[in-house]
């Protein structure tokens, strides 16, 4: 049986069971904001479904609960926000505001998040840049799950990376947000509790042989999309988040947490890019960019086979504004005993 | 039956042919410089292959030969050159110095280049940044040849990115360059003159349906590496590279210019992101840098299948500054009508 709840009992659900385990008040409210936009927009992946490993992250001591982020105002156009081990979405939320200033000033900016438990998406952080009228990539590595093509061992994590770009305010932001691994890790688990085979390509079991069979796949090693490039992709993030910013590489991750049985966030880096179009000389105004860029849109809205990311998105998040998500009845009580006043 | 060129006698060549088309002489010397090191480094996809095609460029006007690119100081961490339908080439190198400068200040900047000639691989800025210990992002468009994944118009050119990080002076840097399609155009023409089939997932014919003769695929649309995610790449490189520079997309640069035989270079746009890695707080020196990333070089090495991009780069290099580097005696002549003095 589903239970059926409203976004803002989403929100305190996260907010109380966070607050119990000992997260201090403005990091609860952060990441409540992230957990109930991912089940606002259906992104079960990264929703409330999370929510026992983030407190089992502040049980186990994992992550910092007490710790505020602190702000390193680095050079013209780079703010460094050290997180000090605690949760990402506080630490996202105190560098964007410098990031969004310099990227204004200066044409563009970089923020670098270090000592970051991060296990959030991305695409959130693209999406609120992109509403400020600002272009954006972000770049996050994660303890090592993926070998690079041709290879067997785990190097990379799952390394996503993320694009946004601004649209006018009549349609939502262009918003990508993707792994570089070929399957997400939750998608091979739900196929495998489903019976069902992986495609090719997608994954080396523990004999360092490609499989198919979604546990062999899970004790395996991941491999990136599209071979070599999608490779050349997941080394890219795996430099621009933990590489510049001095953070530990997913294979270091790996050695420092040998949780493997579950995707426990680690101690990571994540990397921001913003860019403000009408700083750089060729459009003088967001209207004059827009004026240009839907040009693009249009083509590809002409073949009805293309899909657009962020384009299903609105529509979710337009039926979860009204009438509220479902989850599970286990998850439901799961949450339930993480919440002040249940033995 | 082929001939043997040293290095200096390419670049004698192409200045020769070039100045005798009409080409100002800084742009001479700049492309003679690229398609050599193109030559150098065994990328014949980029090399004198392609000296025809400029002189040719230049003869049907499409190409301008006589301006000077103009540079912007737009913002603080913001340069744009005006290539003034000029060769990229010259234009990349009356930017780099500012943007170079820019970055070091700020932490990062980027350049962007505008009614540019580009005909040639982006590797060679990225490798240029990285011996300055920047680490870069290139991003062009170009005439539309690829459909997104999932439709069968041409609206993506095949939009390559490359990207440039730096190594200690004893390896050659990290660097990749590569096309947002499966199969560069080149390949795919060259399969079809041996006869062979293309694999699947590499283009569709002019029927729209999925096709492997290179023949059908060549008057049909190539598609992006690795399905969604890759066709996601390539409208980032869409929207980075002619998006917020202004300038016109691949599907723009195709009504433009009607020339489908030929892979005739296009007004277009190029942007370029560097980041000065010792500036953002991470890591104070280069020394400390390298201290920390060669240790994911080191573990990506001890998988002997693993391709790293740049690494057999350098090997070639060295036996063609040595011994010179062959050609066709076929193009030997082509070329040989090019020079002055010919009839």
């Amino acid at each position: 049986m589903a239970i059926r709840l409203a976004l803002i009992e989403v929100h305190s659900l996260c907010t109380r069971a966070l607050s119990h385990a000992g997260l201090r008040e403005d990091s609860c409210r952060a990441l409540a904001n992230t957990i109930t936009a991912c089940e606002r927009d259906g992104e079960k992946s990264h929703g409330l479904f999370r929510l026992p490993q983030w407190v089992r992250a502040l049980h186990l001591g994992k992550a910092d609960g007490t710790t505020a982020p602190a702000l390193h105002d680095i050079a013209p156009s780079a703010v460094m926000v050290d997180a000090k081990r605690g949760f990402a979405p506080l630490a996202v939320e105190v560098g964007l505001p410098t990031l969004i200033q310099k990227a204004r000033a200066n044409g563009i900016a970089v923020l670098t998040l270090r000592e970051v438990f991060h296990y959030s998406a991305l695409w959130h952080e693209c999406e609120l840049l992109a509403s400020e009228g600002l272009v954006s990539m972000a770049f996050l590595n994660s303890k090592s799950f993926m070998a690079p093509a041709g290879g067997t061992d785990k190097v990379f994590g799952t390394n996503p990376m993320a694009f946004g770009f601004p649209r006018p305010p009549s349609s939502p932001p262009l918003v990508f947000d993707q792994a570089s691994a070929m399957m997400a890790r939750g998608e091979i688990s739900l196929m495998g509790q489903q019976g069902l085979q992986l495609p090719g390509g997608c994954a080396v079991g523990p004999d360092g042989q490609p499989t198919t069979d979604p546990a062999a796949a899970l004790l395996g090693a991941q491999l990136p999309f599209g071979a070599h490039k999608g490779s050349c992709i997941a080394m890219m993030v795996e430099l621009l988040a933990a590489g510049i910013t001095g953070g530990p590489f997913s294979f270091q991750q790996r050695e420092e947490d040998c949780d493997d049985t579950s995707a426990s966030p680690t101690r990571t880096s994540e990397t921001i890019v913003a860019i403000d179009p009408v700083r750089l000389g060729g459009v003088s105004s967001l209207d004059a960019l827009y004026g240009h860029t839907e040009q693009l849109f249009e083509a590809l809205a002409q073949n009805p086979e293309v899909y657009l990311p962020f384009s299903n998105r609105h529509e979710r998040r337009e039926k979860s504004e009204a009438h509220g998500i479902e989850i599970s009845q286990e998850l439901f009580e799961e949450i339930q005993l993480l919440l002040p006043g249940v033995k």
